[in-house]
Parts: structure tokens; sequence; C-alpha cells
């Protein structure tokens, strides 16, 4: 038996193969096959994480499955997909099953709350590495693009910025902190939840969206640049958690600014929408505007412009498209 | 520019992005976007190429992106897949501009030939590793499985075996050959030809197919156990190339039985159809048949059961679905 007959193994407690919606073919064949409703596209996204790169060379296998997957499935999010399905393509120094059965189990637990089936995948031996490919699901024209911002729309994000870069120091070990806040930032590292129902919500009303990988000021200036006009930050409605606040002290901002590996949605939203989108999803908040121009700026309470933190915040380098 | 920019940038001769049909978004956003036609499925299958596992540690970065690329979209060839895209997700240990632009076009010249178009990808780095996730499409119903093949069925294959196993000590330089006929394995073993016009012509006449990748003996059992069925191979037909007869003597039948990443098809067609499949796939050769019963056997010319070559012959170990 295969590595990757094992996962599926220890992966049956979840919708694995076949019975999920959409998925013709499960694994076991040259290809799975996968089906859509009439009228609808299908999202594709693919991303790596390798050791010693996107995480620690030695990760809790049950936490690293959950991340693999989380990081995966926050492209469909961003696009407004409905999630459909999953390959896994895993390297690994040698086949352990008390390690592949933790993460399996780290993975099937985020393939449940994401409703994403294992459709198929590879296994092979060689330095610990994972690529996950998403597919999901959604009506011809309703994706949401980094490319349709105007001038006179709001720049919202979906929630607190910045925890998972104030975890690194302790996903790193590099400090020793436990209690509820520790505790909770390293959660939001280890297992960020992908703001799929955001992104279903912001179909027909937003007007670009991103989920957040390179850090805030990075990432709204690819909205910036596809979109054509310039993106206002407001400093201090940038939201931030009372854990990050109490952990990274006087570095939460600049975690929040320049940390990557978020995961949390940014978008543009005409003012009219506004209300029902916040109705729907509370933790929207508001932290600027679209305007004419270009690029990014960082606004103090007066509405000067602040001179930015430098990039390179020290992570992992997360790089996604 | 990150290095998956600078791919798509060389790549830029081949039908990289949004231009390609059934490509309603290409590289750049959070997704990409796939369209299908109306009654039509996705095709999907994900492959990975670890570095010192399945190709030397240090290759030639073009035949490498073609060898990539050919593993992958021989799974649309076995389930009779229209190709339409791929993703690719590329670990590099850094980025070496001459390098990535051999890999370019090898990976471009294999795209062009077999009609793929590249729609997103990640680049990180690490140990040199490859994932390329391949999508095709083809009318709902009419996928190759494996596991239709029924008794009386005519076994074939699309072409000679071997050669890629034959090809293995030229590719680790354990042997120094030149010539004709060292050439043309080598180029069997880094440019496989995906068989997918065969795969198209399949449709609807064979009734089980799979693309060879663990060796002719390992891949028939994969037919027969998805099946329910026993596959008889006569030895005697089994198609052996003449630089694989020169180049390995002895062992060529070994090679051919044994020896993996051959990337021909297998398939079980119903006799009635041989002639058109011929016809149109003149290298088609029927080496055996389905019967009755469970497992592969390998016949010599009076029919007896002739004990198998064990399985292990020296390669990099690929393993695939």
């Amino acid at each position: 038996m295969g590595e990757f007959e094992l996962i599926c193994r220890f992966f049956a407690a979840a919708p694995c193969a076949q019975a999920a919606e959409g998925v013709a073919l499960g694994i076991g064949d040259d290809c799975a096959l996968l089906q859509l409703p009439a009228g609808e596209q299908l999202a594709v996204s693919t991303d790596t994480l390798v050791a010693g790169v996107h995480f620690p060379a030695s990760p809790d296998p049950f936490l690293l499955g959950q991340r693999a997957l989380a990081v995966a499935a926050s492209d469909l999010a961003a696009m407004g997909a409905m999630p459909l399905g999953f390959t896994l393509a895993i390297t690994l120094p040698q086949a352990d099953e008390a390690w592949l059965q933790a993460f399996a189990r780290g993975l099937s637990q985020m393939a449940q709350g994401c409703r994403l089936a294992l459709v198929g995948g590879d296994t092979t031996r060689g330095p610990l590495s994972l690529t996950v490919t998403v597919f999901g699901r959604l009506p011809v024209g309703q994706a949401l693009t980094r490319s349709g911002a105007r001038p006179g729309d709001l720049l919202c994000v979906g929630g607190a910025l910045g925890d998972a870069a104030g975890a690194l120091p302790l996903v790193l070990d590099q400090r020793q902190e436990l209690g509820e806040q520790a505790g909770y930032l390293l959660q939001r590292y280890w297992a960020p939840q992908p703001q799929l129902a955001l992104g279903l919500l912001l179909r027909g009303k937003a007007t670009a969206a991103l989920d957040i990988s390179d850090g805030l000021l990075a990432d709204c200036g690819h909205i910036a640049a596809a979109s054509g006009l310039a993106l206002h930050i407001e400093l201090a409605r940038v939201p931030l958690s009372p854990a990050l606040q109490v952990i990274a002290g006087t570095a939460a901002r600049d975690c929040a600014l320049a940390g990557g590996d978020d995961y949390v949605l940014a978008f543009t939203l005409p003012p009219e929408h506004l209300a029902a989108v916040q109705a729907a999803w509370p933790a929207t908040v508001v932290i600027g505007r679209a305007v004419a121009g270009t690029g990014v700026a960082l606004l103090d309470d007066s509405g000067a412009v602040i001179q930015p933190p430098r990039a390179g915040y020290q992570h992992f380098g997360s790089s996604g498209d």
C-alpha cells in the first residue's frame, strides 16, 4: 500500500472520494473527474509549502495538515468560489505511519470545515514538501478578481490582521510563552480559517478582492496595480486582535501591515453594500478607500502620509498567486 | 519579479495564458478560471517529480521541463481527455535565470505539442522538485477508466515498451554510449510523447485504459484488479524498439515488462474495434487478452505460464495515480 493510499485510509472519516457533490470520479484512476453545474466555471489554485521555508523543519503533522489545506482554500475564498475538491502532492523523507495518521487527521478536519473533497494526488520520497491544488466553482462572470476596484469604493478587510506574523517567534520557538493569548496566535498561524463564506457573500457586491498572504500593504498594492488606482489606508482603523497587542506590543501594527500569512480577505466595496456585508459578516472593518492615482498610501489620523514599515518582516517567505 | 513571473515571461511564445480555449482567466489572480462546454466533465491529475528520486540531481533544465509536463499529460491521454491547461508548482534552490530560461523552453515546447496552456502555479525556494497538475475535458460518461475490461477483450499497447528503462544507465551516466540508438532511448526517457490522440481515438471503443508508468506487468495488474478479471500477456508479442534491443541486449524484455516511465497507453478493446484503432494509430499492438480469473499471467509461445521478472528493476521509482 502506497503512502497516498495510507493517507486516504486515514482520511476515510472525511468526504474523501466519490460521495462529494461535483466529484464524478475520485481517487484511484489516472484522473479524477469533476462535474460543474451548467453556467458555472472552475476556479483553480496551487500552493506549495516547503519544510524549513514555509514552516519549521519538524512540524507537528496535525497542524501542518490543517495549514497546508487552509492556505490553498483561502484562494477560493478570495475568488468568491464554492469549494469543490483538492489534490494533494506530498513529498516525504520516509513513510511514518503515526506521522501520516496525524497529518491526515489535520487535513481531514480542515477539509470538512471547508467542504473540500480529496480527489487525487501523488506521494513521493524526498525532502518534506506539500503542494495542494484546490478546485471551486462559481457562476460565469461572478469571480472576484483584483482588477475591478473603482475610485470611491471602500477598502475593507474581513477581520484582524497580523496574528500570524505575531505568532512567528512562538512558532519558531524563539520565545516560549504559554497562556491564552499565545495559544490564540498559534492557532491563527497553524489553522487559519479560510473566509469562504465571506467570499460567497461578496459576489455581486465587492469590486475587487484577494486574500492577504504577503502582508496588507503588499497585497493592497496588487489590487491598486490591477485596478489602476490608489488605495489609502488609515492606520488607526487597521484591526488588531487583543492577543496580538499583548504578545507583540508596539510591533503589533508592523505585523498587521507587513506580516503575511493572515489569509484574511481584503476587498473594495461600493459604500451602498457596506451595511449588508457587515450584517452578514460582522468582523468586516473599513480601513480606507480607493481614489484616483497609483500605489498604496498609509495615512495618520490627520490624513497625512506615514512612511510604511520596511517590507521583509521576519517570516518564512510565503509566496502565492 | 518572482521566479514564476520569470518562467511565464520565458513562456511567452507558448499558449501561456488567457488566449487558450477554455481558459477564462489565466495567471495573475488568486485563482485561474476554466470553462467547460455543456455536457463535459473536467479531468484532473497531479504528478510530482523530485530531484534525485525521479530524475538526476542536476538535470538538463530543458529536458526536465519537457519531461515534467509529459508525465502529467500522459494521465489525460489515459483518460481519453482533451487537453485544457496545467498549473506548475516549482521548488528551486535558487533562481538562476539561464536555468529557468532553458526549463521554460522545454516546458513550453511540450505544452505546445500537447496543446496545454499554463494557467497558474507557485514558485518556492527549497530542494528542486516539480508538481504539475493537468486539466482536460471530456463528455460525461466517455472517460476511459480502469474498470470496464470484459473477458474476450484484446489487450493492446500503443507502442514499443521498455525504452525509458533501457535509457536509465545512460541517463545516470553509468554508461557512456553515443550514436543513434542511445540518442533515441534518451529522447524516449526525457521527452516521452503523451499519446493524447490515441486516448481520444479510444473513446467509445476501449473498455479500460491507463498509461504505463509503473511497468507493463504492474499496470496491467491495476486493470485486472479494477475490472475483476485476468489479463494474459503473450511475451513474444510485447513490442520492443530496435534501439532497445541493441542497447539493452538480453535485458530488453525485462525493461519492457517491469521498467516504468514509458507513458505508452495499455488498453482493452473488444475485437470488433481493432481494425479501426490500428488504422488510425498504426503503432497499436495486440499483446494478449482479458479472460475470467484474477491477476496477470505471462505466456510463452506454447501458451505456458512464464515466471515474470522480479519487480524493482533499477529505476528512479516513479509513483503516480
